[in-house]
């Protein structure tokens, strides 16, 4: 007799080349760039990983696990840690290991502007997709690619990047979640992007990483002197998760939910459980109050619901490495829309732990949460294979009963 | 026998002149630009109820209560109003009634560095400063005021700012809390400053208000066309109070208070009751998890206690109007550094129904309690004069029992 299990999608995993291999999937007018380039980005990483003290750190968390970080690229080695972890599916957004793999040119999770050449942005971006698009496309079933697009320098280009990625199989679109300097995402500019994006079915992601590198560490880093500029690591992991979603506040109000309803859009890796409910009492509290913001006049009649309830409808939640506590008020944040996932290849994800600590988070929850959280919401918001999930669950997943309840 | 009564503190009052009086407070040599400016800072205040479409609501706020709102500026109007209120003291902030009452070039509330020429900015706040500290010598046991100081521009003449406010008794100085293009407060330049400011006794502020102007209304405001923005005061009162904690975080993380222990600094009207519980539990967890954060080095070993220690020992929270969610939450928030505030004469503040606000937020809790949350934690942090407050209490304070318990 079979042994029904999970199906359990990662709803925030990580892909991405080792950067000299990304030449060969640059448009070849920029490869001569790329070869100048190449060693000033390796310069800048390692120079990073200096400033931070972090150099051992990494190599150490590398240490005997070299051939499953391959996975970051290598397709048999991937298939294969997910396997172990039990994990069916996955959500596939840029940067492998952790500054090792990110898209040359700026196209990685971060979306810089600053110091940025537009057009080899755009190539960046491009190649990273080609890839992911091959990537992907090695096993459908399993790989949900969400394409990199660094939006903000031009919309058209966007909605092209959109086409793209609808013609080669990926499912999502990276865009910057900063736009300081740029029109934020309120702004009907954008319209014409959602727009193709509604039509496509493309779901529109934000995923932390980006802050405000200039204020935490001084306009010149990673060069310039750190020591001006004492615990801005903590500055910048206190304040990382309010950029990841400040996208989505100009979003919900800007009615882009109420001009493009079948818009979705998704934020990952949030710290879910510290910001999420406050925001949203927050947002109901302004669309329902008249007392606090009377003298700020109306800024609601064009929406015909709170943003709590585009929020329901519209987004999702990739709750990255989920911790108990988060589980515990998953009502609170929206039964509906928390993704589990592991973060997998990066250090601060629950790879190789990741059996235990599913264990932990979910353990004598009900069940029917626990398989929404841990695979039912990803299929249904990213609209991936349930049946081919299934069939590969039937092989990894982790069993029915297995957290108790 | 005379009845025991509350001693009651605002910590958030507002004050200020019409803005054509200043004039006589500003040094002469810039009362050639005041003349000129002052039409354009008229046209621009016009136009800013224009595009919110709030030059209604906030006429017919106004309307009846002209004379009260007069304690803007008028020292027996005030007087008569928090007699009224039963409040026996308070905090003195700028910016008398919404955006009527603003010191010249831009040295009010927001502090704004764009389209600001930093000589001007120093001269209206000096003005200001001037003004509060001739409005506060008329009542000094019940006035607390906090000086105007746009920082980011000098630290040196940040200095000076606080050597003139301790000799006219100025006990705060507010500062920008929007730091972006400049250096932000863990940068050891403002060290100089944070000394003064300890040696003095003088309680660095930071007010709600300041906000993201730029990307909310686009750069051009309040000009432009603001069609191509919808929602955007929605986005602007969902981050206010992230905007007005953010130096705080800075702060913390820096090891400002670890350099200068005795440093005292406060937030007010920040929302507490939506913001500050998380940002408490996510730097405690911060600063003692080292999964997340391992991959980014240390950011810890200069700072000899978590960042929440240094706020409850450092900082306290101007809790305006607080609501009875707030008050049921004290312990989480910080039992010793909820103060609460009228906001008075500002629309969204509990003037004037304090009365039944109060009763409202207070009803039933432990009279310890609402004693310090109404005036004790603004009496010991801001170190005001207790038993002349005590004083004007027992004409105008809520008497004991009051609250039912």
């Amino acid at each position: 007799m079979q042994v029904e299990r999970f199906t359990v999608i990662s709803s925030d995993c990580h892909a991405g080349l080792p950067p000299e291999r990304y030449r060969a999937y640059l448009d070849p007018q920029y490869r001569e760039t790329f070869d100048q380039v190449l060693p000033i980005q390796k310069h800048m990483t390692d120079k990073a990983e200096q400033v931070f003290l972090l150099k051992d750190i990494n190599e150490q968390w590398r240490a005997g696990v070299e051939i499953q970080l391959a996975g970051a690229w290598d397709h048999a080695r991937r298939t294969e840690v997910l396997d172990a972890d039990g994990v069916a599916g996955e959500i596939v957004f840029p940067d492998g290991v952790t500054q090792q793999n990110a898209p040359p040119f700026g196209a990685g999770l971060a979306l810089p502007t600053k110091n940025i050449v537009p057009d080899l942005q755009w190539a960046g971006a491009r190649a990273h997709n080609r890839w992911l698009a091959e990537f992907c496309a090695l096993d459908p079933v399993r790989r949900f690619g969400v394409a990199v697009c660094p939006l903000l320098w031009d919309t058209e280009r966007g909605i092209e990047e959109v086409r793209f990625a609808l013609d080669n199989g990926l499912g999502g679109m990276l865009i910057p979640a900063i736009t300081s300097g740029f029109e934020a995402y309120h702004n009907r500019c954008y319209d014409p992007f959602w727009e193709a994006c509604e039509d496509t079915g493309t779901v529109v992601c934000f995923h932390s990483g980006p802050g405000a590198f200039d204020d935490v560490f001084g306009p010149g880093f990673p060069e310039g002197d750190q020591d001006r500029y004492p615990g801005g690591v903590g500055v910048y992991i206190s304040e990382v998760f309010f950029w990841t979603y400040r996208p989505l506040i100009f979003m919900l109000w800007g009615g882009v939910f109420e001009r493009f309803p079948k818009l979705k859009a998704s934020v990952t890796e949030t710290g879910q459980g510290w910001l999420l409910p406050p925001l949203l009492r927050m947002l109901d509290h302004h669309y329902n109050d008249t007392v606090f913001s009377a003298k700020l006049g109306d800024f609601r009649s064009h929406l015909s619901m709170s943003p709590v309830d585009y929020f329901r409808r519209n987004c999702a939640v990739g709750a990255s490495c989920m911790p108990r506590e988060d589980a515990e008020i998953r009502h609170e944040m929206g039964m509906d829309q928390l993704m589990w996932g592991t973060d997998f290849p990066h250090p601060e994800g629950t790879w190789p732990n990741t059996a235990a600590r599913m264990l932990e988070t979910f353990r004598g929850l009900p069940e029917a949460d626990v398989a929404a959280m841990l695979g039912g919401n990803a299929i249904d918001f990213y609209g991936l294979d349930a049946a081919g999930l299934s069939e590969v669950a039937s092989r990894v997943g982790p069993p029915k009963g297995h957290f108790g309840a």
